[in-house]
């Protein structure tokens, strides 16, 4: 018997029927060359075999009624395998968008609470000799950082390795085969035992709303993202998903970003502005203020093995009224530094306090109904989640792409977060079904925009043009 | 805008997390001889280009939130179609085990209520050039003969006819091409427009609870149903289902009707009594009292062409303290025989009435949050409903199976509803994931119990007996 620390509580409060509150990765995954007929069902019943549960796969609420009340995890008992392990197939053709369709789908359907709060799908059928993996889990139970760290336990950086461990009996004490490197990790030693030094309690609300208050007094230039305009991307959500992805090589992110005097971080963030000017323009909903994004940050000390919560966030003005794309790149980058200066300017203990105030209002609108009908903090949240830099590979497959499908909230429709794996950069695009139509052109912009900042940075072409990986729901 | 009639509004007031308050046919359909590569692609295009949504399929909750206060109906205005049609696929090898794990999974989703309560689930990769075709609606839009007349509506009793009618835009006026028989029509001459004679109102749980005393005074000997005995179907269910599904041909239930001197409907509570004897007896777990099934039977006026709610339940003693089947059988005849009779004894006005007071137990725990730990009303309900008589096709191809999947409510974790169609009695066993283990065997053993009463009643098995289909989630 646990109950959440705070930073996981949160994520609990904030669940809702029209915010599930889970989180995904999507790995695809090429077939082992000359592997055999029904090699991919051999895999399966190899991972059914395993019927060890480890943290977190054994845990589950002791009360889901009490959920926002006090949270509280226990180990489950008689865990069926069957139904958090599934196996599922792609319609004909198989391609980009029937996976998209079957992810847009699966990431819509909320938890049963009652149950261990994580599924494994293994879904057959994608074009190209390829299959791919599917893995939700609860939020309140793993950070981005800690669940690339739970993946890649189950994974190896050995091709002819052979042996199979199932995602669920990995454990959390071994050392996955290559460590993912800390993500911000300037920030850790900001980190100093804040985590669990308070406890739930049935009325934490309440308590958020003071710690905030204080934290506002404390350091009223934290104020600032309360300056956001409204757009459409920070009304009520519906409960279905629509999901899209994009890729590149990282060598072309780092040679933009070593060009503008910005860094890989600030190139998502430019990409992404570029996509949303262009996307909102489009629909002639583009604010006049810029708009602003929340940019988690992990807080995780060095050396720390656990997979919880440990995120604080800093804001990024994303610059959307600049025409000039370079411009515009160089300015988010200098937000994001005086973000960055602030951020390491507040005393220790306040880390926990300024997070907590930052979750506040979405808490509040849980708690009063009022989800999406406040003032928005920042208008979407921008993450990039540090992966693996070399290969891996599942019982010789090797993982060819690594896509984080994220959570909404009520306010914030939309969620873009990246995965740099391999020399790759993946972008998940998660939003609501109702308030984004045609995502999947948020995903071809963003590809655009790389390609515009290296024209207008005279950056030779080297790197051929990938093919895009688009995938949405209809 | 349209509140809700009280018989179709007693579904909204019972849905909840764990008892998602929707009903399904499961139709397995074959090709068309010489179907080309790519046919079931292009009926889901012709199907995909129908835009037109006619009643009960435009119709959603005018407020979710509301939905247990006040259910009302609004026309939906911007269906997404996308959204509620939908492709999947069997993973391989494409069994009736595969089918019955996607129907378990596909059943065990809650609907987004803020959305119209319907989805079609075409399903390919069903082995032997099959598909299948898994149409969900909630309860309170249809009651099962409802939902097979919007089902064969879309369907042609002709080979050769080509035209495509997609279900959701075959509006409620036209006939299907076979009307549904009347099921239990003799009771129909009692239902005189009682229907919408009340009309929704918040305080409606005290109401029904008064109308359940008047009802229990006016005829003590309804009150039989209380004395059924606790088993392990009654307690509370999780989220998660079970499907199973077991078929004969019609002749062979119909000679052992004969043969008993019983109904076809009693040889189906029969043939449900032996298998829940031997089920619950292997478990430890058969009560020493008889077992109580709930039997739904519609009060739908004859030439009524409405979907909506329209029936009332009689109380089937199973029997199941006696060990010898066609004594079990018999006595089983006996017990409907007296039921129906105590049914046609009520006044005309009370049938609603009596109607809801079989309810108020669930409401009652619905509100006191007490499901499944009050003493149950019967224990389970089976149910058959009458499906076309002669074989029906969609576009060409034949529907050559029907299996209705069911509602669970707490404290009852079992259903078994049987359709007939075209020469074939088929049935669908809808069950609680936690609570029955192995369901699957309940479906051998329904398919056994028939075997065991034809050599009982010494009928000779002319029919060769049948490939059993039984397809549940381990």
């Amino acid at each position: 018997m646990k109950v959440l620390s705070p930073m996981d509580a949160v994520w609990m409060y904030v669940d809702g029927p029209q915010t599930p509150m889970h989180v995904a990765s999507l790995c695809i995954y090429s077939l082992p060359e000359g592997a055999p007929e029904g090699w991919l069902q051999g895999l399966i019943e190899k991972l059914r075999s395993h019927r060890e549960f480890t943290a977190p796969y054994n845990l589950k609420l002791a009360s889901p009624r009490l959920k926002s009340v006090l949270p509280t995890w226990v180990e489950a008992e008689d865990i069926d395998l069957d139904y958090h392990f599934r196996h599922s197939a792609l319609a004909k053709p198989g391609g980009e968008r029937e996976l998209g369709v079957l992810i847009s789908r699966l990431h819509s359907h909320p938890m049963d609470l009652s149950q261990p709060l994580w599924e494994v799908h293994v879904i057959e059928g994608l074009e190209g000799n390829r299959f791919a993996i599917y893995t939700k889990i609860h939020h309140s139970l793993v950070d981005g950082v800690g669940g690339i760290r739970l993946l890649i336990k189950a994974l190896s950086a050995d091709p002819d390795a052979r042996e199979v461990v199932a995602p669920w009996s990995v454990g959390t004490r071994r050392s996955g085969p290559l460590p993912a490197r800390q993500h911000a990790a300037s920030l850790s030693k900001l980190w100093s035992g804040v985590k669990d030094r308070t406890t739930a309690m049935p009325g934490v609300a309440k308590s958020f709303a003071s710690m905030a208050r204080d934290a506002v007094l404390r350091a009223p230039d934290v104020a600032l993202p309360f300056a956001t305009p409204r757009s459409l991307l920070n009304g009520p959500v519906s409960a279905q998903r629509r999901f899209a992805t994009q890729h590149y090589t990282l060598p072309r992110v780092k040679a933009v970003a070593r060009a503008a005097g910005v860094t890989v971080n600030d190139v998502f963030l430019g990409l992404s502005a570029a996509a949303l000017r262009r996307y909102l323009g489009e629909l002639g909903a583009l604010p006049e203020r810029p708009l602003t994004a929340g940019v988690p940050v992990s807080v995780r000390p060095k050396g720390d093995e656990a997979t919880a919560n440990a995120i604080s966030f800093i804001f990024a003005n994303l610059n959307t009224h600049i025409e000039d794309p370079v411009a515009r790149l160089r300015a988010i980058g200098e937000s994001t530094r005086l973000a960055k200066e602030r951020l390491q300017d507040l005393p220790r203990s306040g880390i926990a306090d300024y997070t907590s105030m930052l979750m506040t209002p979405y808490i509040l609108q849980v708690f009063s109904g009022l989800g999406g009908h406040m003032r928005p903090v920042f208008n979407l949240t921008i993450s990039n989640v540090p992966g693996p830099d070399r290969p891996l590979y599942l019982c010789g497959a090797r993982l060819e792409h690594l896509y984080p499908v994220s959570v909404l909230l009520h306010g914030q429709a939309l969620n873009i977060t990246s995965a740099s794996y391999a020399g790759q950069f993946n972008i998940g695009f998660t939003g609501c079904r109702k308030t984004l139509p045609h995502m999947q052109r948020l995903a071809v912009f963003t590809g655009e925009a790389l390609e515009e900042l290296e024209r207008s940075l005279r950056l030779g072409a080297k790197a051929p043009l990938e093919a895009r990986a688009v995938a949405e729901q209809r």
